[in-house]
């Protein structure tokens, strides 16, 4: 945890907080951390800053909490993912988080069993706790937007124009003609990345796609399981608009 | 699995091969393959093919290989990993493998336990088979060369040049100044790639890297997870050089 996240509400009017969960359990076993220390702090979707710790107890730990003025910008990336199989997608919250991933639209597709969208996985809570997780570890406040949507075509034609209407759209498939390093970086533009299922976009939905905008690329000819391919995608278009 | 990998002397002379192990299993009740289908093939280290399935019974699957003429090329990237807790290093084995990785030496550093060394996650048995795994997922055939170096300086000052002579050195550290957008790309080049302990390096670590000429970059604020920071850089990276 190199961040403590807060939600808003929890902060008095004093920047006080008084932590009682598995935060404070961190702060005092893990970080062992005594009055008087500085601890870095963010509000959820706001500000970071520094807190100082005035007291630890067995049941509570108060800090108190000074905020930077400006709130750090949005992730500049979103994501169109194919719905993984839930186990995958459990390890795989935490890391969108951690990356940076400004919206997460899961999405049915025809290679896309859909017994997949019944998993306590797509739960809130279940994947809040593991996205604020993510922003912990990358010392980030921005809580990722989740968008669950288990059709693929009324999704297409009436959400996701609207959705992403200025996005450079970039779609991963092994039939992309360009690598991604044929694109010529851009600078501060959003992008929308579309990732499909294991087995790959159908024809159908490839041409759906395209025609909402989306350019396709290939990573080369590995297959990569969707975790890793997740991770090393978000990380290369990151790096294209930066 | 993409790819049946074969060991060369499995494979007689007559390009046949007779599979009693996972692979078999996985050929019988995975692809539920039947006399005359067609399979991916590839020999470890070597050629891709394809194979025909001649005869699936209980306990033997016997396949008839032709192979491709040419080796397909090496991976470009060489990894300098500081040795990951062991849990950790056990998920990645695979995903090295699938993204494509040359060498890889585990280092130890500073902030690195010394009893990381004595995992069972170092024995050849067992990351060779997660290695195999990853070919077989990625559909590639070159095993990735694994040096376990538990003392830094030594390794440093005797050894990484003679390993390293020709490749483009980067090193990924939060005090870097550079983003690694800020490189050009470059073309059919070799690139190690040294990624630190979740601590980072130290100031005396990355002295000694950058005097035998590691180029440092950094990853922008995050704060990554050591598996997630891993996958991140050799796509990126791989992209670079592609």
């Amino acid at each position: 945890m190199n961040l403590i996240v807060l939600q808003p509400l929890e902060v008095d009017a004093d920047h006080r907080v008084v932590l009682t969960d598995d935060r404070a359990r961190h702060i005092r076993k893990v970080l062992k951390a005594e009055p008087g220390k500085i601890l870095r702090v963010g509000l959820l979707n706001g500000a970071l800053g520094m807190g100082t710790v005035e007291s630890v107890d067995r049941d509570a730990v108060v800090i108190c909490c000074e905020f930077e003025s400006d709130v750090p910008p949005k992730p500049r990336i979103d994501l169109v993912l194919a719905m993984p199989r839930p186990k995958v997608l459990k390890r795989l919250w935490a890391q969108f988080a951690a990356l940076g991933v400004g919206r997460i639209v899961l999405l049915r597709a025809d290679k896309v069993e859909r017994f997949y969208f019944d998993s306590h996985v797509l739960e809130p809570e279940f994947y809040t706790k593991r996205l604020i997780e993510g922003l912990q570890q990358a010392k980030c406040t921005h809580l990722p937007d989740v968008l669950i949507r288990p059709l693929f075509k009324p999704f297409v034609e009436d959400e996701l124009d609207d959705l992403f209407p200025n996005h450079w759209k970039l779609l991963a498939d092994p039939s992309g003609e360009r690598r991604v390093s044929g694109f010529q970086p851009l600078k501060r533009e959003r992008v929308v990345l579309a990732i499909g299922p294991e087995g790959g976009w159908t024809p159908y939905e490839l041409d759906m796609l395209q025609e909402h905008g989306f350019e396709m690329f290939n990573m080369g000819g590995r297959i990569l399981r969707t975790d890793t391919a997740c991770v090393g995608l978000i990380s290369m278009v990151s790096h294209l608009i930066c």
